[in-house]
């Protein structure tokens, strides 16, 4: 359990809105597992298309789902008329990403009105087993007063 | 132009070999656009497949290709024999990913027998113009005796 | 606790004999606090030398004992016959390191034969309490057959 | 040459100001080299209370100066009323730091008025020729109202 109180009581709602908007994620086939203040998890089953040479989980998958996963930790504890932008991040790849599916999470190690630091973990779960296979750090940047809804045109 | 003498004189077909056996890269729609020894660049054409809620590219489609630029780039270096594992990245998202293309680019920095680094960039293209919108470093692990080559049953 | 077996038993006495050795270390006034299998802790006491033009510790500070603490926590865990080398480190600094002592922890989260890579933990001690000031990820190398002793002439 | 404009005419003074109020510095005995709007650059000599365990200069060295050779590189752009922070840095350690000298670049490659950011490169002088002992990636905030002093008690 998060110890975060959210300052929108709504925020789960908005991140999971937020989140159906990403066509990268709905491409990748990822799906938002668990919303609570501070604390996203997102969850990706393998495919073909999502693999690198050697058929294990491409990095910029196993990425991609713990930029989102940090991305939404940060941005459920953001207030209602705000967006979230990654500032940067960086994991390291601690064991072959092989398996039926990943399980990233971002929690949020500190708040902030304008910064936002989130740990990232990705798990491959194989046979029943769970392995970590990523582990990364994350800055986010709050957008004050911007909703998150910009279409491109 | 890159001053590395490639181990391998066959290192860009090997590259491109490995990189068409990448499903993550086709899935995005990534081309691999050249192969240079220590340097290779990646490009990406926009698709609503590829956005994060604002519609530009999501920092994990921007991630997967600077990964992978930056991982053939050190395995163009690399003796025939051998596979590349990214060991660790971290990218700063400068500028909203914002356009018609991504072109990522990594570059060897530091060459090694085990250990690779690699510096990472990312423009968009956008009417014309080319703005950076993300910056990274890498370092990359040469597997030595174990070929590129091993599917996933 | 940790729960690593270190491949030698004389960890400890490898890990205080280096870090005796390290000019920096006693220079700034570390302590080597706790040496555990795969987990170090290193204590830095305020005093003026150490800090940056607010008076705080300099982040320079607070990532030389960072850095120390994640590269002898792999330490502890490598054989006998070895030396360690950091190959990269990122750290987020996420509150002013401000307060009488610091104390860095490094703990092992992948041992590996030849890349380990470790957690970083820096609390700053004030007024009997303790505040997370910076947080890190950090890549350790294995050099086997390199005594540790190497004096510089 | 960079090409930054200053806010701050008087951003070199500024600089030089603030580095000479940092303990740190003046402890490891470090000189600022070079202050440029958006570049700064730092030398560092080799005493034995600067080393590591191999008599090389320690990683903690290395970064501190590299930590403020990109923390007054972006100072240097501030208007005059600010302080600089650093909210994180990533380095990689790409050769041993051997030689009687180090020299730290920080180099402004993305301005902003809340954020900035650096790449930071370190060169080791020896006998004459210097080579590329680390690189980074470093991100600062700017703490605008906020006069640059303010002693501890």
């Amino acid at each position: 359990m998060s110890s975060f109180t959210p300052a929108d009581p709504a925020y789960a709602a908005r991140v999971r809105h937020s989140f159906e908007r990403q066509g990268l994620m709905a491409h990748l086939g990822a799906e938002l597992l668990r919303v609570e203040p501070g604390l996203v998890e997102i969850a990706l089953p393998w495919r073909r298309e999502l693999t690198q040479q050697h058929g294990y989980f491409h990095a910029g998958a196993t990425s991609a789902i713990a930029d989102s996963a940090g991305g939404y930790a940060a941005y459920s504890l953001f207030p209602a008329d705000s967006s979230v932008l990654t500032v940067e991040f960086k994991v390291n790849l601690l064991a072959p990403a092989e398996g039926e599916r990943l399980r990233a999470t971002g929690r949020v190690i500190k708040p902030g009105r304008t910064l936002t630091v989130c740990e990232l973990e990705v798990l491959a779960e194989r046979d029943g087993a769970a392995t970590t296979c990523a582990r990364g750090m994350q800055t986010l940047f709050c957008l004050l007063g911007r909703p998150d809804e910009m279409p491109r045109d």
